[in-house]
């Protein structure tokens, strides 16, 4: 029996939880709920943005690649614990947000966010051996190559990506360093996970994480925490740091090292920290790399440095948490090869 | 015995045809005659195009790519397969388009070429676990270091390169759409599959593919014409769509997905159609990456799209062509180990 | 008993010499003889060029890496083999030559240091299965993504950096081809290893390697030889040259390949000398690459083709000069896999 009709033998309920979840997934939360609130940040920042375009994308987005991994008879465990939608949604909110409203900018976002359902499962198969995951990296690649395509067709509008630049634009602006203001740049820091730049949106994401699991939600704030730290000690540029820009990769990172992938104890808690600072160098880099291109790391610096932090193998306690376990599943499958 | 005496043992129709089949396994064809049209054709091309040092740089390279197998001991069967020459055929087209005519480039066309037989044994080893073949990405990665090289070498002349830029040039030119341009931009998209910018060459690669199997001349027809669509519907740049720039690529994958890899039918014919599309996207990202540098992205669309397609190991019918039979066996191979 | 009371259970010199022999590992010597000349040789030029940061940045990151190494439990053996410090010891060269004289410098350097022993860890279980291993590339990696990153934090001041361009400055300097010039060039190649611009680190550095390995000597020795020689043909640029600029990653080349992973002999020395001009114009080439992010290549053409020499996994024989046996150990190790 395929997948699809696995899906279709199920309530209706079955496949709008699936699909849910993948909006949890996107920081790790195999709960409906968790997405639920995720989808509703988004959409209050959407609106609140005045790109509404980016709500809607994700929704299309997240449906997509969903269904994708149903046609592709992929397997039928991942579509419930919500596995093949967390990318699709995260390309739903990047099209709209760097791409003009066109029908073939409609037409690649489907196309794209289907795509990343079986480079996901290639990527994982690449990755096996190592036992660890693609985390966001299917979003991250194939939104690069859509987001660098629009220079060479018309049809994609990338009139919202940066121009390309050998040099960063020297900017005298100074940050605002109120405590007011601060808390604005790390909720922000938490809601920039989806591109939003809406510090409400980063309450939505942060209550979002609470209700499914406390862990996930402390780390999420200690992420953004440190990065602003780091990031204001080391000089980055205020606009990024006010826009939330230095704290999502750093957040995903947190909550991947902090709680997900090991159980919650001391010396998890100390990798993840340095991991966190980390993801902050590596993601002032990335954005260097970017610059001549003018476009987005999106979380490539967060699926880069957990990498980095995952593939010494260093024997640390495996999490037990079931709300985590569809992605230490990967890790136990490839240690019974 | 070592694999140079075992072809010395062998009369020399026996090397003679192994090198022709060099030049039909570019499109994936084990064929000496298909071989020897696809040479005729680069013969034609570069003639009508005032760059004979292209066609025989195709020779230069085709035979010391295979020699470099027979010196290295490579195994024997793949050298009777015509497995060594493929990338080495393309070193020689790529060397001379792109760069002067000085003894620098010629003795560093045949170095190259030598290096992609035991640059594609190492890939290919690389990518054994998951079963996927290094295709012509060694062509493609020699080369790309050797064009970037001439930045740096007043040795090798990288006049004909573009200019490294930032920006697409900007264009007011209009494609021509009557139906016998669009005939030869359909044409130019395979026959640039060897960088060759001639639609009479487009028809000789055509018949070569088709004395040696129906459903790769199919699939190569296929191929560009469905590239030509989805460039034109999303505006890519006409000096591109009409030199076949966005083809190459997209036949290859059609050809690989289509009937190389895979058995003909529908599951496959549907596979085929979605990667040859996807390859469009990712010709028109690589060639934004390939901005600042100038250079040519070469066959890396076709060798991404066409591994992105294979890694998930969907459970599609193996092809049980033996004009295939080579690119299959390493797929075997892997999975025996 | 963990690697760090290990440690603390031995007598100072223990540590002392696992840490020198760190120094000498960057060129694949187990000697803390070697270790201290290298770094004699580090000093001198460090002083020489006013440049005293780079010694004791190479101080601080050798010690921060060897210290990572113990506090995070790795293979104790390892350690005393001196295989976490080579890295260390190139980031602490690296960021005072290219970064300026910051608190936040010194910060990264230990932070970075320190990161390239797990990275290290993480990229060895990468490339076991294909019995490679990462050699330098921990500290090429994470080297390149801090000096990216000094363009978006003022904290890391990258004045010392190159500007990013599109193309080389044209230059109407011509090379001095006195003997007495080429010697020196041909020495500056083997003190470029640690990013020394001083011909008489070179011979330092020559006299380290000779008084543990003749061969390692004469292989450095040669290397650089080859490496001038192949860039006088093809026209490098005068003042890379003359700097040694194409001379240190062809060093490395030629004794990997020549004597620490394959025993001395003719087959091996053909395999080496083939390696070593390859590694020339991958040096051009990724030079090109780097150009527009206005970063050094660091020991990156090395790396890449040290493996692309090595993956062929051709059968020649392993060395069995017990001074490169952690070399070879990890080779072994796959094997038994």
């Amino acid at each position: 029996m395929s997948t699809f009709q696995s899906f279709l033998k199920q309530p209706l309920s079955v496949s709008v939880r699936s699909t849910l979840r993948g909006a949890g997934q996107v920081m790790f939360q195999q709960s409906a709920w968790t997405g639920l609130l995720f989808l509703a940040g988004i959409f209050w920042g959407a609106y609140e943005c005045h790109t509404p375009a980016v709500a809607w994308g994700a929704v299309v987005g997240l449906v997509a690649s969903t269904v994708a991994g149903m046609l592709l008879n992929e397997n039928f465990e991942d579509g419930i614990d919500g596995l093949w939608g967390f990318n699709g949604i995260l390309v739903g909110c990047a099209f709209p947000t760097f791409m003009g409203n066109t029908w073939q900018m409609w037409l690649a976002l489907i196309f794209c966010a289907m795509l990343t359902t079986w480079v996901r499962h290639g990527f994982n198969n690449v990755m096996a051996p190592w036992k660890v995951n693609s985390l966001t990296f299917p979003f991250v690649f194939c939104t690069w190559l859509f987001l660098l395509a629009t220079r060479y067709m018309h049809g994609l509008d990338g009139d919202a990506l940066s121009r390309p630049a050998l040099d960063l634009a020297a900017s005298s602006a100074s940050l605002d360093m109120s405590f007011g203001s601060l808390v604005q740049y790390w909720l922000k820091g938490i809601a920039q996970v989806f591109l939003i730049d809406s510090w409400v949106t980063g309450i939505f994401f942060l209550v979002g994480l609470l209700i499914c699991s406390r862990a996930a939600g402390i780390w999420a704030a200690v992420g953004s925490a440190i990065s602003l730290l780091v990031a204001i000690a080391y000089g980055a540029p205020a606009s990024s740091i006010s826009s939330g820009l230095f704290g999502f990769s750093p957040v995903l990172t947190a909550i991947a090292i902090g709680c997900t992938f090991y159980t919650v104890n001391w010396r998890s808690a100390v990798w993840a920290v340095i991991a966190t600072i980390a993801t902050v160098f590596v993601q002032a880099g990335m954005d260097a790399l970017m610059l001549p291109y003018g476009i987005a790391t999106l979380t490539g610096p967060f699926c880069i440095t957990t990498w980095l932090f995952l593939l010494p193998l260093y024997k640390m306690d495996k999490t037990s948490d079931p709300n985590h376990s569809s992605w230490v599943k990967d890790i136990r499958d490839a240690e019974n090869k």
